[in-house]
């Protein structure tokens, strides 16, 4: 987390720790705090202040879409993408199991949803499009602009998850044509437990959580002021700096890819070499296990994933890999690196020095060994 | 909250910012944290670690409740009652309009149900049983055990939101034979975003809000960690000193009624005199608007609140008042004052002396100052 941010949300711990629904000075400063970070927030995605939705994170702001669009009766049928987040995923098949029908469409290699399939699918009966921003492991951005154009010209409601694009690069719903888009705050230096769901004016939506009202009737609960704050803080931060911070970590991660292609031989980048958020960097080192070699990159200080860390608790391969054809072998072979505004050029190349020389252990006791005469 | 709860998130912040999900040092450290944090919540209330589902708060719990058995096919009659929180009740009316029918029990003039009429009320289609443990506004404590009898013998589930009762009074969830049971950390100097809900190894429940599995598949979305592990503190801190805490609260509180009830006339105490949460008076100020109250006892730096914080926006009259048969002039004339661990005896006796004059000028230009001769 930001050092900003941490010391914006600390005084709401401390002395403001009001409940925003109660009329005394206490409550009306904890309101009036969370209007400001609302602002803050939505100024991040060029959105109004009264569109942003105050969620408990990305997952719960996914959940909200699918519960609250279904439950309108506008039609049962879904539009998704096979590459999604398992928190549009799992939604999208309790969905099915209550009778819509879910198009999962196909990617490419690059793991890039083609609009033109988006817009055969679109039937009188679609409810929703819903696409991400970007891939949450191989970082490729998908056309949203290109999507919100056929949504907005069907008429059907489009939902995009951004959690993994947002602060890292301009995202404007306006001219995106977005309905819905999903966010984060611990994606971007803020604090976990806090996210948003922006709701373009117009569009009608059901509450997932119910009782006291908080939230327009849209997320019942006493808000999570300290957090709403920070989260506030971070987009503000994000925005302010997002060109030198974007600069900073595509720079890093050029230097990354180029260093690592360079130096560690059956290597490849995956997803998108252009069309992808700068912060993530995706391989696969062939003949090396994924998994090993984020235990021994651990033993060396470097924290990386295989794919999302959502999902390791089940060790399934993953639905990304698979959809964009890679084999067995290029699936257990794969790394996400991932790169914040606050690395270094010498992290670096510490990183690449320590890749190179476990990457070299790992693949000199491989299955794969004779195949690529290690 | 407490400064103990405080000091032991901000690590979580700064230096622990983990993943719980991730499999690198970072993310193993997390996931200790929360185990750690887990077993205090269990410990607090006598369950076992793996009985406790962490959740963005109380109000997220209620509701996974309420998804949660409503799909597991056991029936569809819910019994409740016409005092529970917001929380309860709307999502008593959301499963009402998809075919669901909803027992809303009545109340006595102390707000108490009688389990007899529980009794009454099971049929064979009876799947939930859900009985607040204290309520939010007149702090009356529900015969908890009696109900938590009655459900085991019926073998119908048992759901109970002991938000309001939950680190003031001893409570273990086995002797009270109570299956689901709601938490949260921010009623309890915990912070606010994150509680739990308690549920009985052997019962079934349904996820409101899917993802990546996190919480064994039970609730996704990355873990609050910084929260989660203030929430553990608070528990910790709300079990250690329960027994001080309890004696200095209702010391207070008793000095509050009395002091309350001897300088001000035509005032009465509501709820029941003794079974009732420690840090909870509330009063009826006849002739004296309740709201006009809090906004003059703001002015004197005292934060009080008429019913529910959560209900104030939309300015309706408390329906757990109207449930014990009040009037209209006896719920406008309501207050709600509430004592917290760090409230001191000089603080009562400041609060009844600006409550003796702020009532007195509100009653010189009451409405019904002839008839009552004020």
């Amino acid at each position: 987390m930001h050092k900003e941010v941490i010391e914006e949300m600390i005084p709401y711990f401390r002395e403001q720790y009001g409940n925003p629904s109660s009329i005394h000075k206490y409550g009306r400063f904890a309101r009036m705090a969370i209007q400001n970070a609302r602002k803050r927030i939505a100024s991040l995605i060029n959105a109004d202040d009264v569109e942003i939705l105050l969620t408990s994170g990305g997952t719960e702001s996914n959940n909200t879409v699918f519960y609250g669009i279904a439950h309108q009766n506008r039609g049962k049928h879904i539009i998704t993408s096979s590459i999604e987040h398992d928190a549009v995923l799992e939604p999208c098949k309790r969905l099915e199991a209550e009778g819509f029908q879910v198009t999962y469409l196909p990617v490419d290699k690059y793991s890039l949803v083609n609009p033109e399939d988006i817009e055969k699918e679109i039937s009188s009966d679609t409810c929703l499009i819903s696409i991400m921003f970007a891939n949450n492991e191989v970082g490729t951005i998908q056309p949203i602009k290109e999507i919100g154009e056929i949504a907005d010209e069907k008429k059907v409601t489009f939902h995009t998850d951004a959690v993994q694009a947002i602060g890292k690069i301009p995202i404007d719903v306006k001219e995106l044509k977005v309905d819905l888009l999903s966010l984060s705050s611990h994606k971007m230096n803020g604090p976990k437990g806090v996210g948003a769901l922006y709701i373009r004016k117009g569009v009608k939506i059901d509450p997932l959580i119910l009782g006291g009202g908080q939230e327009n009737g849209l997320r019942s609960g006493t808000e999570n002021v300290a957090s709403i704050i920070g989260f506030g803080k971070a987009c503000q931060l994000a925005k302010d700096n997002m060109i030198q911070n974007q600069e900073h970590v595509r720079k890093l991660g050029k230097k990354l890819v180029f260093e690592i292609l360079k130096e560690i031989p059956y290597t490849t980048l995956n997803g998108h070499s252009e069309k992808r958020i700068p912060n993530n960097v995706h391989f696969t080192f062939l003949g090396a296990n994924g998994e090993d070699l984020i235990i021994k990159l651990d033993e060396n200080g470097i924290a990386a994933s295989t794919g999302s860390a959502c999902s390791v608790r089940v060790q399934k391969a993953s639905h990304v890999l698979k959809a964009m054809g890679f084999s067995h072998e290029q699936i257990t072979g794969s790394l996400r690196l991932t790169l914040g505004v606050l690395n270094t050029e010498k992290e670096i190349d510490e990183t690449v020095k320590v890749l190179k020389k476990v990457v070299k252990e790992l693949r000199a006791v491989s299955p794969y060994k004779e195949k690529y005469n290690f």
